[in-house]
């Protein structure tokens, strides 16, 4: 990296010691919650900004851990001095969500009843358990009122549902890239992805990193984060040896690409959590309480909105993003909406791009 | 089915007793070919209509083989009496191509070299394999000239494959939902597809029919083939429970539509078949021996084209049909292009549509 103002950044714990409460009607006997916060928290405490992560997320959304760490937080180029969320001005909070699999409780913590790892046994969490979670933290954190919730794909989800369940506890909401609930591809795809963990028979031996099972979901996930443009820009039908081998190994680039994210990937990230965010996703549609009246669930939000979305994304296309649009001015909410060229699909949430910033640079400062 | 005036029909044999060369540089020590005809040869041999199976289909392509036999072939709503291809008019052709498992040479077959299932020994294949197998099963009907060949998706490939390798044996080459060469995206969709089932354990022992592998390859297959919008009215986001699980079993109907499919089609498909037709499209890129440059490949062609796409394929979408349609017109061929409305996504290839049926019909009575 040779960006030399990364800030230099530290987790912190938070520990809720009491029951909580899922949505499913399990319980979970206390959590611990890992997180980082970049910036200062102001005198008034009126500029706190929460960034939600996405399905493969963490709280490791900026900064780097020391002066040798070379792999700064993964919303690095959105967060920091002068940036997005510029660092200068506003006192960021990110958090590994439960379930997660980077320090938070989730499958790869241990059962205080068991004294063992979770695992399988770690109830199935939603965006709604999230919400709930992080409002604790806003609490230990002395918080009154959230400045804005941020986050894409899923962490837009998590925006939104912050605005459904504690209207009085953020000023903006920031959803990019997101949905008001799945598509019927959307489930598909994390079925295809969920099975191909569940079958591996190594995961059915209590491996939660099954290489074949988790790399494959993880290889899936890759092409519909991509857009059909920027994959070929990148790999087009390159081929990985100087001729055609007519065998299975691999040929193309674009299998190299993916057998080698998928492989990493199996190492690193918990098989669990990989499930649990997948459902989590799956189950989130805030209209369902309102007979699929998504205005109607969103009447009581005081926020404003900003609403983003990419022009190449497939996974969460503009359509969705407007759909979220139209239930907000049908519920008569302070709107803004953005759609965004950028040929990097799904994954240009990711990016920097100066329309995307300049964009929420002022919403940020804007008057409520 | 209602349908009273199905064919009814019966699959033939072809046996080619010499060495057959492969474009790999393997080599076969004959093979053989099972096909269907349907309608009749006329007497000066001008009516004969070679049809090309995609992915999974096979040489069944029309009527049924007993009056209590309830399922007919997979392009039977395009092929029978006053049909797209008219079997009152036309004698249709349709074989299992060389690597199949329905009956024609293939990893299902036995070798005879070994006197065991060739399994995962059958040698790749490419559509130009097929295409000169194609043209072996033309000289032992004694058919000097196809009125059409015809497919969609990679039997549209092959139709294509026609044109530039056997010029003088079409008038009419009818290439449908094809694509000149795959997509970045759709490689990697393959290669997920091909990794879930060298991946299996069971298909690593010698299972040719590896329930998880191929049923997982199978789904990711189906998501491909639909459009969202065809998902979403078939199965919207409905339960198939009466209330959410919060577990593992399914719970949309989506999901049980896609393991049953899967489970399905890994009982009757052989998994080393399906290896060998993704790497078939794959190499399909007719251009490649003129730098990328289509029209130059297609400068020797000598019959007409009719290219249709539909407009919910995303697997082929039109773009690639008309990129088809560019490098034949840059060729100064006599091309007619047809983009139809349909919201079935790629499948609609094998659905019966006014507009698509015409097309066909008034293409094929042409003077060309």
């Amino acid at each position: 990296m040779s960006e030399s103002n990364l800030l230099i950044v530290e987790p912190k714990k938070f520990s809720f010691n009491e029951v909580f409460k899922l949505e499913s009607g399990e319980k979970l006997n206390g959590f611990e919650v890992v997180y980082e916060t970049y910036g200062e928290l102001n005198k008034q405490k009126s500029n706190a900004i929460l960034i939600c992560h996405a399905l493969s997320g963490n709280h490791h959304a900026a900064g780097v851990y020391s002066k040798e760490d070379i792999k700064p937080g993964w919303w690095n180029e959105l967060i920091g001095p002068d940036k997005a969320f510029d660092t200068n001005k506003y006192f960021i909070v990110s958090l590994n969500n439960l379930g997660g699999c980077h320090g938070s409780s989730g499958p790869n913590s241990i059962n205080p009843e068991t004294n063992q790892e979770f695992g399988a046994e770690f109830p199935i969490v939603t965006v709604s358990d999230w919400v709930n979670s992080q409002n604790l933290l806003r609490e230990e954190l002395k918080i009154d009122k959230w400045l804005s919730v941020a986050g894409g794909s899923l962490g837009g989800m998590q925006a939104l549902q912050w605005a459904i369940e504690f209207p009085d506890k953020l000023s903006k909401a920031i959803v990019i890239a997101a949905a008001p609930k799945l598509s019927t591809q959307n489930i598909a795809f994390n079925e295809v992805a969920r099975q191909s963990i569940i079958s591996d028979p190594d995961f059915e031996k209590g491996d939660a990193h099954p290489q074949k099972g988790l790399g494959l979901a993880r290889m899936l996930g890759h092409i519909t984060y991509l857009s059909e443009e920027s994959m070929k820009n990148k790999f087009g039908r390159d081929l990985k040896k100087e001729k055609l081998g007519y065998d299975y190994d691999v040929e193309f680039e674009i299998e190299s690409y993916l057998r080698y994210q998928g492989a990493n990937f199996s190492k690193t990230f918990n098989a669990h959590t990989y499930l649990l965010m997948t459902k989590a996703l799956d189950y989130f549609d805030p209209a369902r309480m309102n007979d699929g009246i998504f205005a109607k669930t969103l009447e009581n939000s005081l926020c404003s909105f900003l609403i983003i979305s990419f022009k190449s994304d497939w996974r969460f296309p503009p359509e969705r993003s407007k759909e979220i649009v139209d239930a907000l001015i049908e519920a008569e909410k302070k709107v803004s909406y953005l759609n965004i060229d950028s040929i990097q699909g799904h994954d240009s949430f990711l990016m920097k791009n100066d329309r995307y910033e300049n964009a929420i640079k002022s919403f940020l400062k804007s008057d409520v």
